[in-house]
């Protein structure tokens, strides 16, 4: 069963500056979360939209068949890094129907709080 | 490619009292994240809603093509400015469709808690 | 403009037992926030759903035209109150499309933990 | 009323390998509410996808009509337990619509943080 959408959104991105977490784990970070559930691989681009730059990207996955992909958003470094302490946005595309989910841990505070749900996606 | 809608809705916003954060950065606040992923500005005029008087706006609020804006609720203050400690919704309409996400940032406690999602859209 | 939907559910509610929070802004809770962006008032009727005992209600709640409304699960005791420490189902159905948002605020720790997101909406 | 859909997804599933919370009410879990608005009971299959081994499943759950019953993904072992500090997603089928909620409790660190919304809901 081909379960997703192919055209995602995330409007709320931002990595904090400031961390007290153990690296990588409890680092602060924004987390894609990518389900392929079909029996294809999906190739996935994603833009990074700003609010004072043009847009970046476009970053690009693979999804393997029938496969979860997580994706830090601190690990999309090509073609250009996220840079830590900026709003910005994501704007998704991918070949094959997918399921996103934005995750943000935040570890910049004595306790880690975490937040997410899914991504917005459009009726195509 | 236009993602997005025409028409949001957040109905649980409340800016908390207190605040234990730095100004500006960790004060509790609510804030708008806002997409255009079109070629062209949105013009985007919000509603803030009430539980016990006239609602007031529209507040005015112009994205730029392919840019993120963010909102924080604090700042919204013409023609009037959101008070503290109350609950309140917001309805956001925009003439090219965008993507909205709601975040809510509590530092009145001694850790910060953050919550988030996209706001409800409608169809249209 | 009527934004909203007629029938919303939420499957994942759960009053704490314990609390720290100060009564009654911190007390642990899981709060409705109503939305009514229409002319016309909203009847408003909660179906109380549980895992091992039969459903309750309806609890009956009128939204104001152009008005938010939060009520607390914790005060929905007519006809019966809502359990502590027990999950729940919310189905909720109104006459007016309405927009309705759930939030948790969690003070059984030392700090506050809230969550919140969008009910979910059915079609009709 | 036949509240729900019948395909739902989860894509950003992941428990937590320390834990400092009381079991087994604050150990660190991720659950899933399944609720079950109809006047049928609703048989409902759960696969979970990883990232870097075949999926597992399905878990046969039932849902009692009109009621509602939470899973505790700790527990979802028949036909293999689902590992610690690994990212999963889920997909949920069922014979009857049904509205799913997955929560997040994470009680690794001092304090509780937890998030939830909706899982992801496909049009069928």
């Amino acid at each position: 069963m081909n379960i997703g959408r192919k055209h995602w959104a995330v409007a709320g991105g931002h990595i904090p500056f400031e961390t007290t977490g153990r690296e990588p784990d409890f680092s602060s970070r924004d987390r894609l979360a990518l389900l392929n559930a079909s029996l294809v691989a999906a190739q996935v681009e994603i833009q990074v939209v700003y609010a004072d730059r043009p847009q970046a990207g476009p970053y690009r996955i693979c999804v393997a068949p029938q496969r979860l992909r997580t994706v830090r958003i601190n690990d999309l470094i090509d073609p250009l890094p996220v840079p830590l302490d900026t709003a910005y946005a994501l704007i998704i595309r991918s070949e094959m129907p997918i399921v996103v989910q934005f995750t943000r841990l935040d570890s910049g505070s004595a306790s880690r709080a975490l937040a997410g749900g899914n991504a917005y996606c459009s009726n195509s």
